[in-house]
């Protein structure tokens, strides 16, 4: 008998008889067993991996099951002919070609090229630093894993496979909607009929939704400057004329460029990038300028959550009288970015557009995931989650904010109550993205925020530095040593 | 104290234990409940929902950590004051306002009105019909629910929240893409690097990326005729040159308006919705003239799966020296459509810009479902299914060709030999979009043809019967039964 090598790796992502399972389809697929011969007796494949005996007869069990395994009599596990047959070989004889060349000029035939764009690239093991200021992650402290685990399994309860797993194009999970529409939008004044909620992949596929629908080469649009760079990307794949305006300490400015667009991008809760909160009279003269104009507004409420010393205003939405604010939400900042979930909400006629889109785009959220968001909403993990996570931002807010007056007294951080994250402008001589491949050497990470800015001539002096999953003991280090990196830098 | 009412409902969606808490959480946060009161005892409430007094406590338990309820002593539970108080109403007194109005003239903003698609409607209620010809469904008999569910949990396992779900927006779920790959690209001749694979959110979203990468107004673009609706609808977003070149028994045919595309849709393996598989020779006569014409190809690979005669033809992409054929694949037909899962192979700058719109569109596909589908893949679950959907398939490809044979001689069908349903030409006096109506009315459900047509006069007496998703004892009565109505039409 062969000796039989399989690496399991304990604590990794799967259970160990899955491993054992895995290993043997692989090896069985791959036609790396002899059929003549018997593989491993399970006594002989728990002692080489060190593993209970009843570990390894459950995997083989399954796979006899499944028909890769034949057991013959007093003589061991086979593989099964059967398991190799709808996997032969074509008859006729086809060579697999590697696909390595192409002899199309694709740069011709791309009607868009979006790898020209500049994005910010986040390092994959950011959680071994030890002062990571990244922003919009999970704080794995704060997540609630087991009950978002358990709701992901109810979510696949008795009934799943009927009601839900076939192709529902037209209507989002009733459940989720729902407690969009009951616990969420209420809190920002928003009283919405479920025919004008759209559940999506996101707010950014909200806003990619929303680019293809309402925008081509004739609209012209207002963007924040500094602003939420992927939106401009978006609206850039259909559109030229996209006007930077200005941004100050209340948000985005009613600038005369303001006359001249058919809509306007704005993140009023918190500005992207900049945190600063844009105050009720400023609503509410933005309303009043869009109805004079007739432009429309997209509102990306970022952050609603995360208020620390005032209510949160109202949603620009909530203020809304004439139906020309499409409200874009999000769930990943108060659940993980991974799950992809978020919803838009608008005038009928828009949402059953964007609906009717968004089935050409990708049919639907999948799901299990809408239903597992539904359950960890409707049990009240989230509301949970949401006080929790408001504690420790609130404290770690006030950390950083001293830190940094005693650090690095000669930038200016804005004076915002709320947000993930602080919006500093360094020394003008500071480059950024500099600082932060010499801060990334000490084991810092910071996010460079030129590619926020629109402008020919962007600033090289701005940075992010967010709270959300750094613990509370590492920001004062964190920001000290940032502030000695900086010093360093010429 | 006051009598309580929880309406639960057994065997539904979520446990008893999750219904209570959910009926719970709502009241509270509805504020339905007097904070001065205690509400019922756990023996009284499962007194009165007729449950066991444990699931009340664990229940009452879960809401007393996680801050709804506090517990005093010889009183009883009680709502706490802290679960209401950020869902306090705001300070600034906001009248949520219905959303019922809107002054802007959407009609004139909406660069493109996808409602106006015709559509093919499914009933939702579909497996309540004795005879269910319906197409693309899962049967819910032959699908692995509880190996589905218990990869679904091991998605989760102890490390899942550290290493996905993480905004990865470049990389795909390397397990996934291992599988893709090494198990499912090679059976159909297909070698590929991990740079030439991007994982989608199904086959719709592949084409949808495609169609915003390849096609604008000067793009000629050439469509199997009758052809998949949602593709023709997803081209017509970008370019009105979109030219029907006619199918045969054969597939698509090498039409001299071939001669003037840029870009050709194809599906070779199972045409959608006639089909029929394009032999090998034509498959290189299409190369050929791609070739010589310099046009690319997207093939989308329907349904290889299901041959059950003949070997299934090796793909159009693994014929392409050139270069010059996008592979469209998916696994919603061997899973679920619910899932949401594709994939595209291609040429490694396609592939790269592909990937960088798939994150400007989405970010990227839910990484827990990429990671169920890996382990559904590696542990052999997805072959097992996809022997078992042969055999059951085979047995009812052939019921249903002799009972079409017998009932209906007057109709013509497909003498395929795979695929998952039957393309029937009724006699020219059928409408089979009223055929579909009387026919629903006794139970059974067909799918009508005609939008699969372009031509301006599309023929009416087309018609899908498929077999996946009605029981085999089910298939002749109801083909009799059909027959029998549609000779009541006039």
């Amino acid at each position: 008998m062969r000796d039989w090598l399989i690496h399991l790796r304990r604590g990794e992502y799967a259970s160990l008889q899955t491993q054992i399972r895995e290993a043997l389809v692989s090896a069985i697929l791959d036609r790396n067993l002899d059929q003549s011969e018997p593989i491993p007796s399970t006594r002989r494949m728990a002692k080489s991996l060190g593993v209970s005996r009843n570990t390894v007869v459950l995997a083989y069990q399954g796979l006899l099951d499944d028909g890769y395994l034949v057991a013959r009599e007093r003589s061991g596990y086979y593989v099964a002919d059967k398991a190799l047959a709808d996997n032969a070989p074509n008859k006729r004889p086809v060579k697999p070609r590697p696909q390595q060349q192409s002899n199309v000029a694709w740069e011709k035939r791309l009607k868009h090229q979006p790898t020209a764009l500049e994005i910010w690239v986040k390092p994959l093991d950011w959680q071994n630093l030890p002062y990571p200021f990244i922003y919009g992650q999970v704080d794995h402290n704060l997540f609630p894993l087991a009950e978002w685990r358990e709701c992901n399994r109810q979510a696949l309860g008795k009934k799943w496979l009927g009601a839900w797993t076939n192709d529902t194009w037209s209507a989002d999970d009733p459940l989720l909607v729902e407690q969009i529409r009951r616990r969420i939008l209420p809190r920002r004044g928003i009283m919405a009929s479920d025919d004008e909620i759209l559940v999506t992949l996101g707010a950014q596929n909200s806003l990619f939704i929303l680019g293809e629908l309402l925008v081509d080469g004739n609209t012209r649009v207002g963007m924040e400057e500094p602003g939420f760079p992927d939106v401009r990307h978006i609206f850039a794949l259909h559109t030229n004329a996209i006007t930077p305006i200005k941004v100050d300490d209340q948000g985005l400015t009613l600038s005369p460029d303001l006359d001249k667009v058919d809509l306007a991008f704005t993140t009023p809760s918190h500005q992207f990038p900049t945190t600063v909160t844009m105050p009720l009279e400023r609503r509410m003269a933005l309303l009043a300028k869009a109805r004079e104009k007739d432009f429309i507004i997209i509102e990306d409420d970022y952050e609603f959550e995360t208020n620390y010393v005032n209510e949160p205003c109202p949603a620009l939405k909530s203020l809304d009288d004439d139906g020309r604010v499409i409200y874009v939400g999000s769930l990943s900042k108060t659940t993980f970015p991974g799950l992809r979930l978020g919803f838009m909400v608008g005038p009928k006629k828009l949402i059953a557009e964007a609906r009717a889109l968004r089935r050409l785009m990708v049919r639907h959220p999948p799901n299990n995931n809408q239903r597992t968001a539904a359950l960890f909403l409707s049990l009240g993990h989230h509301d949970t989650l949401i006080r929790r996570l408001h504690k420790a931002y609130r404290e770690r807010w006030e950390i950083m904010g001293k830190a940094l007056d005693r650090h690095m007294p000669l930038s200016a951080h804005s004076p915002t109550f709320g947000g993930t994250a602080y919006w500093v402008r360094g020394p003008e001589r500071i480059d950024s993205e500099v600082l932060q491949q010499e801060a990334l050497k000490k084991g810092i990470f910071i996010e460079p925020m030129r590619l926020t800015f629109a402008a020919k001539n962007q600033p090289r002096n701005f940075f992010r530095l967010a709270f959300s999953s750094i613990a509370d003991e590492k920001i004062e280090p964190g920001i000290k040593l940032l502030a000695e990196t900086a010093k360093t830098l010429k």
